[in-house]
């Protein structure tokens, strides 16, 4: 199972937008995926699931979505040059045994030019931290206000990129 | 005013009884300073005050400890190898033109032997982006357990280093 | 003293006639300053001029550029995502003392859309670990070749950030 | 066939003595490797063989290298807080095309505490860039003139740490 990661709370974003055509195009390749919004964890999370403590509401949700899984997506909206914090603070809020040895393929989008790079590579290094490989080809999609409209993404470059990703991550 | 932000919201944490070494340490220079510990922000503040929703409360709390401050020192214990998502949060939770322009100071902490080298640099990476300057004396502290005991922090090189990087910034 | 440093051994680089923009830039700030093109050492200095090797006529370059100086200018070209790597083997051709407690301003240039992000944040990385004061204002050049003709910058935000950092470089 | 680089041009290098041991250990995995130790490339490489330029010898020696290699080890020393400036010219003399889908382990060795964990990250940031997928377990050897002592590597959680890293990397 792929789990798709929509790295930001923040509602009706352009990451949500582009985890669903992430889960069309894994769909089209007869892989199965499940979309975990962030916005939908406990609005508390950071301090109710943190630290020893642990809903069993919790503990189901990362069951389904890290536990079961064996290959990620995270899709990191770029916020103050960076990815969001609640994005860390989700991986803050399990043990890293729960992911270690499993896959991710990133994703960043931005409004400015660099699509996130900063922020990938302090997530990928976060991730490596915690023994997830982590795949080299990371689309890095700028000036995401121009490019995605709906649930249209205009650029070919850009879709090719995700287009590789993809078949890299269905064939480890 | 110098704001001292323990990056955690752990309880009793090393991190805390850092920043009030700092405070001390800032003290006996005749500078005052305050402890913003983000275990006292509302638990559900990434969701409650982002994305253009703000409660008067934590206006005030960003005018107490952001916008009336000029130098900022940010104490950042390792998680997960690199700095807790909730010390980003913090950050996304208001405006890059509150802190634009200001002076930080980082700390690492760490339970291993980097001394959060790597959430250090993200971090000012991040503060980089909202044109924070960010003194390059960085103490990293590693085997904090060893070393922090209590309000008496023991390695003497260590020390030294805190009150470099304290001497530099009062003196900017 | 400024020293203007372009990080390239390239010739006829992009990287030089920014070096020359700036230069002009300061001088129009009645700044003097100084431009090491990294292609004008010693074709062998990698091997020659570390581990304890030193020759006089690569001392006095040091003594003039690198002692005699206070702040300093880095010009990095994205080469492979990352900065050239003969600007770090030019720092690590002397040791950290002669530039410790200095100042610098990083500009990047690159081909494609990030503008060398990468390579001046590890650079940056580098430089803080050598205890010199970076500036958060680190303006990114992208697409130069269409930016950048001859003694010519196009773009009108490019010029206004360069500016800023000028004048910021000249006043600390 | 695997190539082990060592990322640095000092003689005698404890980099050096660890490739002789990583490569020990390949073999007793059945895998054989050859090392390329940086300090044999001609020693105007930067400029010889940059930018357009290319001698038929130093083409043999990157067909050798890279071009028949699948498999890269790269030992990295902690210079200034970061790789080696050779350790990346190395990667700007040939293109990305010879390197681009291939493996990379990383290694990093420090004489402080950080064990090059900057280095590293840049590093991998770089590698990624030309498509190597480079592996999350990265060794990183502190202290490392109290740990080696010609061929004999002293401490066993190392051990068994550069162990994980073959056995993966011959499993890839």
């Amino acid at each position: 199972m792929v789990s798709i990661i929509v790295g930001t709370n923040r509602a009706d974003s352009k990451s949500s937008a582009l985890a669903k055509i992430y889960r069309d195009g894994l769909l089209s390749r007869n892989v199965e995926s499940q979309i975990l919004e962030l916005k939908d964890l406990p609005s508390d999370f950071i301090f109710s699931e943190c630290f020893g403590n642990r809903t069993s509401e919790y503990q189901e949700l990362l069951d389904q979505y890290i536990v079961s899984a064996e290959k990620f997506v995270f899709i990191l909206p770029e916020y103050h040059g960076g990815f969001p914090g609640i994005a860390k603070s989700f991986l803050d809020s399990f043990s890293g045994e729960l992911i270690k040895g499993k896959y991710a393929a990133l994703v960043g989008l931005s409004a400015g030019r660099a699509g996130n790079l900063r922020g990938l590579d302090a997530y990928a290094g976060v991730l490596g931290y915690l023994q997830v490989e982590v795949l080299a080809n990371r689309p890095k999609l700028s000036q995401i206000e121009d490019l995605l409209n709906g649930s249209d993404l205009k650029d070919e470059e850009y879709i090719a990129r995700l287009n590789r990703q993809m078949d890299q991550l269905v064939s480890i």
